[in-house]
């Protein structure tokens, strides 16, 4: 599949040439809307509806490879760091990059998600440039625009992968043996995309040019809806975590095998589902999922053998997060018994929740002339970064209040703002010594 | 791949001539066993353990074409029906088919099935030609071997299609529209095969060719291990149908989406998969199970948005399986709308209770001096065979009492002994004019 760049810049740095991109008037930044329009076709997914576009998969490489065509045609610098991560530089005539403002987000999908979870910042970045370069301004700092992988886990399980190994959130051997559903490790999907999984691990070379982060993404609840926003600033990301639960029992004929004599882990796994609603509903502002389900063998008439079901776990205080997998765990232990069978609990991921600084997001707060701060519940690496250097974030009004759902939406008008107020945001830092 | 045929026989039916099985003695007839070896490669499920061998997939079409290789090396005459059922004849010099005795099984799996289940029923048949050859008798009526594709029903969700489109107890064309879980139809998948859908149906004249159908099959409960007997013979199939639940909520994001918001599938399908439990622990005799369950998309951060799962069901009162469902779908809609989701039920197949002719199993049971005579939980092609022609039953002992799973067993020496009880059932109806 071959991309071709649209932009309104010419292909060196600096301020901007005239307008090239197709559509668009000379001299204007391309639109968000035509940008993400590109991507329409990779990972359509007609089972689920929307896109499917694991981590490390072909799906994301194609649209990495997008990503680096626009780049490219900006005139950036393209680089593909030891974790994957991808970064296109807009230098600074003379200066060095160990003081770098970055933005950028994902292109990976959770399965059948919307078109604009990871998508949208990725695009709003790009037409960012756009933005800034027909400014005319002069920076003093470069520009970063970073894209990372796998950022939903959707298929090796860990959330915000890339950012995490990037940071060294995540021990490098351990991601290395990390398997998706066909039994392919992190390692070998690696290898097949160039990388080598032995050079894995905190960057810290790469971590110190960066001196402050911004990512933009689609809002994923009806935070800007009720404040009647197109866009707005984070002010927290909420305590989130992925454990996986594994009921085994014993396999048998659906037939042949009488109700008193049978070991059904789907059974106990059933009890666990609801053990899992209700251990959310009883803890005040606490969410808890199964979203992933997986009976083995999965035969209509064969009793399954194991099962496997993944839990999605969050809480503003990670102590109430432990104690309600505590409880759920409990519960599913009870479901098992109950079924003469076994639960087994194990950890994917946990991410503490994160407060953005408030320094760096009162000064956005007025750059972009007061718009409105708000949590989000959803995960995102800008929460992995904040460890490491300020960041904030950004998000775009998303009307249906649906998210990692093909109904996900943002208005063009919205999109087109947020692009807008991101290459204010940016303008905001780059012109800071 | 490549089969090599073991045989006793000589290519010309007819009496045995010189053996010529690797590794047996001159004249022994195959065993069962090493029949049974040359398979262990097809289908071999790392994942799930056992074998994974849909119906008119790859692994089916390659022991369709071992079975092909065993059978003309036996000299018998093989010919594929426009259903995909394969045909293997052992012609009588200067008969007619018109009076066959027909035996046989299936060769394709559940997922992560055992070695025996339909397996074994070929190679005894195959066994049986070789023993009945060395006793040098001379039958009066041709004998056919038959393989049934797709029994299993786990890749187009109808058990026994094969014998179903063979008899007619299948619309052909609601059958060429059957879909497997990757969208592909089976008027496609039959297209891929060489099949032409649009002569999917009964066959008259397939049929008119057969007198009786003995089929021989793994025991997939523990009545052969109570009664202690290697080989026994059947006496019913218990009846069983399969369903399909389709739950619709609302996708949406894991962490964004408050509890109280939420309109999640999985919650309902849930306490559906205990209410399938419940209802049939309420009926003496039922056995409800579920066993194969997808929430689509199937994100672990992603609430999904529906969720099939399918039902079997088994009682021996056909009357009692329908009030059976009956509560099973008012429980389920009581589950979608207590999350304010919807509930749909579908019926993928229904096979009423078979009682097998007393005529002919009284007559096994004197040829076979006197064995057991159990029931069944388990469908089997012989059920739907059963409404056409005089059909029975052997099945052989399975000690672990465990089927549609790897633990599936059969000991060498009962193998052995189910495919010379074949070969005296065989007999026994062939020598009558």
């Amino acid at each position: 599949m071959g991309f071709q760049g649209t932009t309104a810049a010419g292909p060196a740095g600096g301020p901007a040439g005239p307008g090239r991109g197709a559509g668009f008037g000379a001299g204007a930044p391309a639109s968000v809307v035509g940008l993400l329009a590109a991507l329409e076709g990779v990972g359509a997914d007609p089972r689920r509806g929307g896109y499917t576009r694991p981590g490390f998969g072909r799906e994301e490489a194609t649209l990495h490879e997008w990503f680096a065509q626009e780049a490219r045609a900006r005139g950036l610098d393209i680089e593909r760091d030891r974790n994957g991560v991808l970064w296109a530089w807009w230098d600074v005539p003379g200066g060095s990059r160990s003081n770098a403002v970055a933005t950028g987000s994902h292109l990976d999908s959770v399965p059948g998600g919307g078109q604009y979870d990871g998508p949208l910042g990725v695009a709003s970045a790009l037409a960012a440039v756009d933005h800034l370069r027909l400014r005319g301004l002069s920076p003093s700092r470069p520009l970063a625009l970073v894209v990372f992988p796998e950022e939903e886990g959707s298929r090796f399980g860990v959330a915000c992968l890339g950012s995490r190994l990037l940071t060294g959130r995540l021990d490098p051997a351990e991601a290395a043996g990390l398997r998706d559903a066909s039994g392919l490790t992190l390692a070998e999907a690696l290898a097949e995309s160039g990388l080598d999984a032995r050079h894995l691990g905190r960057d810290q070379a790469a971590l110190d040019r960066v001196a402050c982060f911004v990512e933009l993404h689609v809002e994923q609840g009806r935070g800007l809806i009720d404040r009647d926003a197109a866009v707005g600033l984070g002010s927290s990301i909420l305590g989130h975590g992925r454990w996986k639960l594994r009921f085994t029992g014993q396999g048998n004929h659906a037939g042949t095998t009488l109700m008193a004599d049978r070991r059904d882990p789907l059974v106990a796994a059933a009890g666990a589902v609801l053990a899992v609603r209700d251990a959310a509903l009883a803890v005040p502002e606490a969410r808890a999922t199964v979203g992933r389900l997986q009976p083995l063998p999965g035969g209509t008439n064969v009793i399954a053998s194991a099962v496997d079901l993944w839990i999605d776990a969050r809480h503003p205080d990670d102590e109430v997060t432990a104690e309600l997998l505590g409880s759920i765990h409990a519960a599913a232990r009870a479901a098992a018994e109950a079924e003469s069978c076994e639960a087994e609990l194990s950890t994917e991921s946990v991410s503490p929740t994160v407060h953005f600084g408030h320094a760096l997001t009162s000064r956005l707060v007025g750059a972009l002339g007061g718009v409105p701060v708000l949590a989000t519940g959803a995960g995102h690496d800008a929460g992995v970064l904040a460890a490491e250097i300020p960041t904030a974030m950004l998000f775009v009004r998303n009307p249906t209040g649906i998210s990692h759902s093909p109904e996900e939406y943002a208005a063009d008008e919205d999109a087109e703002a947020g692009a807008v107020a991101l290459a204010d945001a940016l303008q905001e830092l780059l012109l800071v010594p």
